[in-house]
């Protein structure tokens, strides 16, 4: 009921449709490489330092390397859509941590179902 | 509990990661313009025809049209995707009809809270 009422205050609702443009640019960024990974990872609230998420990433797809220009890149994007939350930590060497925002973690929970889906389909074709 | 057992028998999964290529490859798809409103037109078993589809698409999205070889594209890749049905009556002139297929109806009760939550994000913004 209470999404019945955001859709019918939203001025980018039209004719029954909600507003897809902010979904088709989150689902843009989170069909990049590694993005949901990273959403994955950090999904219950848990906190990471770069190179622990790195070695991690790692540690979790190992057929496939992930580069550091390309998580730096992912991370950056995620940050800019607010999904993710960068601390940086004025040590030497600095200490940077990643976190989801409440944002993110709405998100992260808002994908549970896709993830199974995608998962139960995976499992049908072996 | 039935995802995890399907996750612990998946070859693809990997440390705790659920299979991700799958994903990718679908959220890559309905990431596309059109592929949700599709999917989200096609929610709730309707079916309908080729023209009726791009009438309805028009009217719900008045500031962009979408062209007919959009159109054919997406509908052809959510064909071979399996999540939509393409059902062709022999009359004259032939009758197309396209329905979503069980695995599509699948993913947009999947999309559902992906969809509110982008709906609560756009609110949020006003």
């Amino acid at each position: 009921m209470e999404n019945n009422n955001i859709q019918k205050n939203c001025s980018k609702e039209s004719n029954g449709f909600p507003c897809f443009i902010p979904a088709q640019r989150v689902l843009n960024l989170i069909s990049k490489k590694w993005s949901i990974q990273i959403i994955h990872l950090l999904g219950g609230e848990k906190i990471y330092r770069y190179n622990d998420l790195r070695e991690k990433l790692q540690q979790g797809w190992k057929r496939d390397k992930i580069s550091d220009a390309t998580l730096s890149a992912r991370l950056s994007q995620l940050v800019k859509e607010g999904l993710i939350l960068r601390e940086v930590y004025p040590e030497l060497p600095p200490r940077v941590e990643y976190t989801l925002s409440k944002k993110g973690i709405n998100l992260s929970k808002a994908l549970v179902p896709l993830i199974d889906w995608t998962v139960s389909v995976c499992h049908e074709k072996l």
